[in-house]
């Protein structure tokens, strides 16, 4: 993921203290007890790593036994199923790539939900629909535990400096009690409301980032073709009111900037297929709540045609390429 | 126009003296001659105040008779066409509102070109169609005088005090020549290149703006229907990728901001019809030009739906208010 | 709904006989026994009263009683839940607004599936996600049941004359089995192909009528602002390759034709919020398919706004007025 | 151009013959004079063909003196220049590629409006901005001549056996007059008003049509992944409302029809790169007038993107292969 935080978010944590010591309790007794982490992907296994890196024992599984291996070699325990894993730790964390796959992990017939103890806190940062996330929340409840959305930013290297961004929605009172964990792998925990806001707050940045980098890409190869040169029209921008992320940290035009995807053929970075793949919720979410967004949407069709025309794993900036490709007729 | 500039852009000075030395040196001996100004309007009226205020005695001429009052006032000389100007002057700045009124203050049966004085330096600060500022500098060069094109950002605020940004098209080796009246009404004078760079410049960083005010609206829409309290949502996206002038230095949501058009009903400010003409320019350059600007093309209608829904002179960040309009069938 | 079929569909009839006879000679001998309807709105209501014109004894349930009354005078029997119905009907019709209403009735605490008989055939004509049919048919599969989606075309004038079109997708073997009821309540009944086609095929002709209905709007509209005579123009474009059925049949131009909802300020016809709900059906289609749908999802985004201007309960075409609004700033 | 018109247009000729009596007898009586025909083109050289085949000498000029040779053989008279032309026929045609070329035949330094004849009949069938075709009739009308814009639809088939359809603007007291040329190059010949209004007339349709066809591409696409079989969707929609001349006529998915580009690898046709031009000529036109075309606009940056892809010399219904084209991330 491309978001970059560039300071501390403390400026959100308004904790019911009274509730918050009640329920909390048994828990933070429980801190040196087990973990539990399902989905050991490509962010998933950094993150249980810096748990395990923060004392915390971890009981880990994922559908791929070959993606626990390492996890195993530092002392993680592996489970064959999440409910195993359920069976075993009262605060569970996932990582996972889709709605479908959280819902599996939850609900399926080895789901968490079949072994889940009486005040387990189940956090999910995977990204996904927030309606999703509302419906966990609402059977976890129902079985007397806690589920928090909590979705990132920040991307691998995040992940494995433990530099990550949350996002965190839920019970307020219990905010404090996921940032004890979210601690281990994050630097900025921000509570952002009630259950989904977490997964709302990541899908409209994603959504406005894809925005933003589209417009710089058409304006600097429009201001290219009209005869500018584009170091001093990025300078132009970024002095005046087009100033975005997208063109004065991390500018889609090669030999703009050092240092980005751009500058490294598109390589590394937030692939296009992510992109899409966030703007398809941002999308439902919007379909949804009938909310229009004609940019973003339209957004989402142009990273969608890019992941057909070779952009998929090249990084979202990319969309500067496919715009500049020349009539040759 | 919305465009703020934070930091002087003395970057982009990098004149031949040689070849200035000699042809300015005529006019600089004429310094304290007479300058023409035509169009006197909101902008150019206070634009002409400040060249007055610097000692430049101004000969002006405007279709309406009455914008001239207040300047007749103050000591200039006021013609009855543009011709006559030309007669007068042999450095002459216009401000008008679009494409057609240039053409004819400058191939008007009174027109400039009728009375040209060879030497002359033509400085036009609408923003209009780069291509129309190319054709002119022909027509001038033909005449053995030269045309620049110099639109501005700032409004007429900064039209007021002196303070706009100038976006500089023409010979680099006479943008000195050009500078010693533009630092008279702006406080960032900025090289571009070749004619019809000022224009290119202008209307580029008005796309952007456009896109990312809509696409920060159509966000700060969708994250408060998903749940999330606009301040905040504010805020995580200023610290992250989402990040935009639009976003952090003119949000659009009333109640987030204070000192800008939403916290006032969005009045004052740039005004849907000046940016919706101004994508009309982004797109017929693109058209033109060959170049896609889907995002571009979408905002600029967009903002023609606007015009026509009551938005026409209301600020541009009042998409915003557009789009949130609810549903009550 | 806007569908108009203008001849019968006979083409798509290839019956596996042999099949058939097995299956359905059960329900056949039961052709008179009692026929299940769950939602009697403006479209089920007269629906299920063509059933019981054909000699059907109908078994009926409404969340709102009220509405079962007119129903319960021709003789039909009002029950108090969807489960109640299913124990006393082995062939159920369903008619709902949208995809939760649907699942409710089906999965719902005395839904259908808590009394569901062996055997059972289930049509849902409803018009919601093709992806929930196709749930709901796995899971009456796993309970020995049959279920198939038969979304229609027509409106309420349609579903009262029995002219309704049926797009029907489910088992091929079973196709005819539905058409005994089908035929009782529409002129075309159009075989789709596996579960969830006839609600695919649904949503792709809406979605490109909302296309094309935007694109004659826009086009009528340039063409009248450019000096065209309306009708002049209608007829050019119906002689040439701009034809379409919203610019030949249901032209949404005031003046241009009789007997449409533009001759009768969009009063009728097929409402801009049932497409817009139609074309959020298509956006999440194509999202879940990965499939690029431009125009589609803009079409989506005005129909969207429109909603929220006004245009909600009007006629669809009325996106001309919408469109044609003037500027008078 | 891909229009077809289907059936005769005889329903606009209101002649006011009176005028016309006294205006035309001095032409009429030249009826065998010689006929100017500038712009030996793929669509020039066999209108001109048409012209000699009935009878009228011609007298043409091209900036590619080698495209003159085959009518040179035909027994044409070729000058140097179009005001050559204009020296020697007070009747001319001109067929050019766009407008920049229109104005510099017109316009030029050898232009026609050097050596126009008092009383010529000037007849413009290039497809071009409306607005130029309006400028180029006020300067004739000055110097004593009358314009007509009469771009036509049919292509280079159309064009060699004489069924083009010629779109008509200008005076209606000459529209016979105009009539008599053009009925020897076409078979259908439209009156659409004034000055500019058969301009307007063609790329109205042709807006419209690249949004069906647009559209059309997208709903087979998307309607096939879900599964829908493309000949069983196709039907579907041409007997409901979706149907149009993209999907009935000139269905561009390969398969569906025989007989059509889609059939042939989209070879043939009207190709991506003339809809793209047509669709920057409709954008202008829509820019100029104020009026939103949402859909249109989008539809024309799809195009230029297309052209970019490698489309700009296959027909434009290639759009289906454009938009199938699959993610294999």
């Amino acid at each position: 993921m491309a978001t970059i935080i560039r300071r501390s978010a403390g400026f959100l944590l308004k904790c019911s203290s009274y509730v918050r010591h009640v329920t909390v309790s048994s828990r933070s007794m429980a801190s040196k007890t087990p973990v539990g982490f399902i989905g050991l992907g490509n962010m998933g296994n950094p993150m249980a790593k810096n748990l395990i890196k923060h004392g915390y024992p971890v009981v880990a599984s994922d559908v791929f036994p070959e993606s626990c291996k390492e996890l195993q070699d530092l002392g993680a325990q592996i489970m064959d199923s999440p409910g195993d894993v359920a069976d075993r730790a009262d605060r569970i964390i996932t990582m996972l790539p889709s709605s479908p796959n959280v819902i599996e992990v939850y609900h399926g017939s080895n789901g968490i939900f079949k072994k889940l103890k009486k005040g387990s806190l189940l956090i999910d940062s995977s990204t996904i629909d927030p309606s999703v996330s509302k419906g966990l929340a609402k059977t976890a409840e129902k079985m007397g535990a806690l589920f928090m959305d909590a979705p990132v930013s920040g991307g691998v290297g995040a992940a494995t400096s433990g530099n990550l961004t949350f996002m965190v929605g839920g019970l307020e009172e219990e905010f404090n009690a996921s940032k004890e964990l979210l601690n281990c792998m994050g630097a900025n925990i921000i509570y952002c409301g009630q259950v989904g806001t977490g997964q709302a707050a990541k899908i409209c940045n994603n959504m406005l980032l894809a925005i933003c980098m589209i417009g710089t890409a058409e304006t600097m190869n429009l201001g290219i073709r009209l005869g500018l040169d584009q170091k001093l029209l990025a300078k132009v921008l970024n002095m005046s009111s087009g100033r975005c992320w997208s063109s004065d940290t991390y500018n889609p035009v090669p030999g703009v900037m050092a240092g980005v995807p751009s500058a490294n053929d598109y390589q590394g970075g937030f692939s296009t297929a992510l992109m899409a793949k966030d703007l398809g919720l941002a999308q439902n979410a919007a379909t949804n709540s009938k909310t229009p967004v004609l940019l973003g949407s339209l957004s989402h069709q142009i990273y969608r045609m890019m992941c057909a025309k070779g952009y998929a794993q090249k990084d979202f900036s990319s969309v500067f390429q496919h715009l500049r490709e020349e009539e040759n007729n």
